[in-house]
């Protein structure tokens, strides 16, 4: 099966857990068998590998998620990524190309493009296989998953199908509709459209010739920023004679908001949280060091990250976004390629983070041009070279870099550093990148 | 006046914000005239002040809570220091003598004592002055000031009066009753036993020699440890048959537990806070430098330290005691005589803290065995001391002290620290102190 998951979404309605380099699929909420948490893209992409253990996965993603998914999935996973937000049309036409031009895949392979961000469960996958089978017979140009509704939700698209037949053609789309319209649909029959579809691959080639002239992939992506946002409802499937409609009955669930989401978790807790018998439905998320203490609260989420906390009636939690963007917030905490980091303080002249580097990994080369920088081991084995010189390093061992010197630290075993910049001008931006000799 | 401030208690009731070293009498609360915030005790020795300019003020306190109390009120402050915990009548024995034998507090003069944390107006104040002025008047050995109760509360002590005249004899004196039985009590008009009381200072030194023997204040210090656990009341208070008894009717609140302290805040909250407006009979106090956003909730308390967070409902959160023994405490901050500290993270071989010295302050000069460490200057200028040799430092500079090395550090502005602790075996413990020559 080849599959391109769409990996976007920027995740303010999970505030604080999520944040600008952090989407909600990046978030590690479900417990899995060994007793750790992993997150939705991670669970999706095991689901799928376990559903199709040959499965060609390509996640269609933006460039600031491009670090967060390696560390979550490793180096080798193949990432499309678009050097701009463009919409699902232009994400899904550039993804295609690259599964052609790069990964070679033929023109009549189909392929399965879906969000990676809905809660589902093992049928999810056996539907997605079924679908990439219909979209092989060749009955039809596009094959939508139509969910079977549990509710007159105002948030999708519904497709209305020709017969109550698993697979069928589809009569009519419907744009998301007020409640009391989506309730007249659902009781003709109509069905969530969760943007979960396949096709032959040289047909959205094609469709992606229409409107773009470009030749290959390579060309599609430099003028990548140069295309019309467009949605792929829009630009194809609701204009499509040739659509089939399979309908998919098992749960899917969006995780949007604090709400839903933790109708999702596998228990009331995560992370250092105490509460009492008093509680009633209530659920804390805490990636703070410090416990979090619930007494005599219900219909209550918690939840905190070195971003902040909220405390929210389950419902209420749903108001979030006006008060995020208020917030204006600095990124505390993120996950890269190479480990992780966040902020331990934040003062005029001085920023202490706390840095962890994987085993085998290492940032980039760098330097700074307004800032020194001090780095205490505090666990850990590894190599750094400031300035060209090599230099073992563990656990216990403090090296100053003054502005302008180029430096980076390699990890042997897990390496933790406490970091302290040091400077009037402290900002992101102050960082060159080298190529280490 | 003389005045005994009795500064002691522990302050489970109120974690997060009070923890081993800082009971609840020194979390800042309350919002001065320039928009400050003081704590309990700053608060009360601001209104003794007031009423009196001269009043001559003791704290007697245990040891470990002198460096909070210089922090508040400054180095000049009396402090009478109890080297272990031996109940009220042991305290008020000790710090009458230090009266007597250290400051020269003649016999005849007259002490009052009251307890430091009560929540109380001008009008308490003015009634501590009343309470001396009836003490020295010679009537009776000993004046309490008994409350006008304003719930039937099994947490006090009562005293029946004789009288409902302004100062009268005690007829009996209750125990801490049931609910039910203090109602009674109060329908015969008797009155709380809020632990104030005056009393010529040679009638307690008596009271004193009677069940200790020593010679002054300093053999009673030294001996202190070996006293019994006694309390004023049982000690001398219900056996004194020369007892008067002055009624108090204004505002008087032990403020021990959240519901009640929530109650005497001039806000909604203080520090980083954000409620929406369906919040009703919400408190926030935030000591963290996280914003917290609290939606749709009712009659909650949220408090955030280093050492934690608390979510309650303001009813529930008197049961606190329990879960608070469960955490067992590291002590995450603390104000120090020189300014003070907080944890920023705590790792197995690695401790970072962020250290605040406030101007014309220093630190102990001191070593570690068992650990180096790192002080990176984010703000300030001062001076610092490494085995001896002295060197001017301010923000931006970097310094490493070995394990075994000597050193302190200056502040002759503001000095902020970022303090980095590497070793195998980091505690408190691990300290020399040593005279700066």
């Amino acid at each position: 099966m080849n599959i391109i998951l769409l990996s976007g979404g920027s995740g303010k309605r999970l505030w604080p857990l999520s944040n600008d380099v952090r989407s909600k699929q990046f978030i590690k909420l479900f417990k899995t068998e060994d007793g750790q948490y992993e997150s939705m893209l991670q669970r999706m992409y095991r689901y799928i590998r376990k559903a199709d253990p040959y499965a060609n996965i390509t996640i269609a993603t933006a460039k600031r998620q491009i670090s967060a998914i390696h560390n979550q999935l490793g180096e080798g996973v193949d990432i499309c990524v678009e050097p701009c937000r463009r919409d699902t049309f232009p994400a899904v036409a550039l993804a295609t190309a690259y599964l052609h031009d790069v990964q070679g895949v033929p023109g009549d392979a189909a392929v399965v493009v879906c969000p990676v961000d809905p809660f589902v469960k093992e049928d999810y996958f056996e539907a997605l296989i079924k679908l990439e089978q219909q979209a092989k017979k060749g009955e039809a140009n596009l094959v939508l998953m139509g969910i079977e509704p549990t509710y007159p939700s105002e948030k999708y698209g519904y497709i209305l199908p020709k017969s109550k037949n698993a697979v069928s053609g589809v009569s009519s789309f419907i744009e998301k509709p007020d409640a009391k319209t989506a309730k007249q649909y659902i009781r003709q029959g109509a069905l969530w459209n969760g943007g979960v579809f396949a096709y032959p691959l040289q047909y959205m080639l094609d469709k992606a010739h229409e409107r773009i002239r470009f030749c290959g992939y390579y060309d599609l992506l430099g003028q990548y920023s140069a295309l019309d946002s467009i949605s792929m409802d829009y630009a194809v499937v609701e204009k499509e004679k040739q659509v089939q409609v399979m309908r998919f009955h098992g749960p899917w669930k969006d995780l949007g908001t604090w709400n839903t989401l933790t109708e999702a978790m596998d228990g009331p807790d995560i992370g250092n949280a105490i509460m009492d018998k008093t509680c009633q439905n209530v659920h804390v998320i805490n990636e703070l060091d410090l416990p979090i203490l619930c007494m005599g609260l219900n219909d209550v989420v918690v939840s905190a990250s070195p971003n902040g906390i909220l405390v929210s009636d389950k419902t209420q939690s749903s108001y979030i976004k006006p008060f995020v963007d208020r917030l204006g917030q600095q990124t505390m905490f993120a996950e890269k390629s190479w480990g992780s980091f966040r902020v331990l303080d934040a003062d005029a002249e001085s920023l202490t983070i706390k840095v962890t580097l994987n085993p085998g990994h290492r940032m980039n080369y760098h330097s700074h041009k307004y800032r020194d920088e001090i780095w205490a081991v505090a666990s850990g084995t590894g190599r750094a070279v400031i300035d060209g010189r090599e230099q073992a390093v563990r656990a216990g061992d403090v090296l100053t870099m003054q502005a302008g010197s180029r430096h980076t630290i390699l990890a042997e075993s897990e390496l933790k550093l406490i970091e302290v910049q040091l400077g009037k001008e402290i900002c992101v931006q102050d960082k060159e990148k080298f190529d280490l000799e």
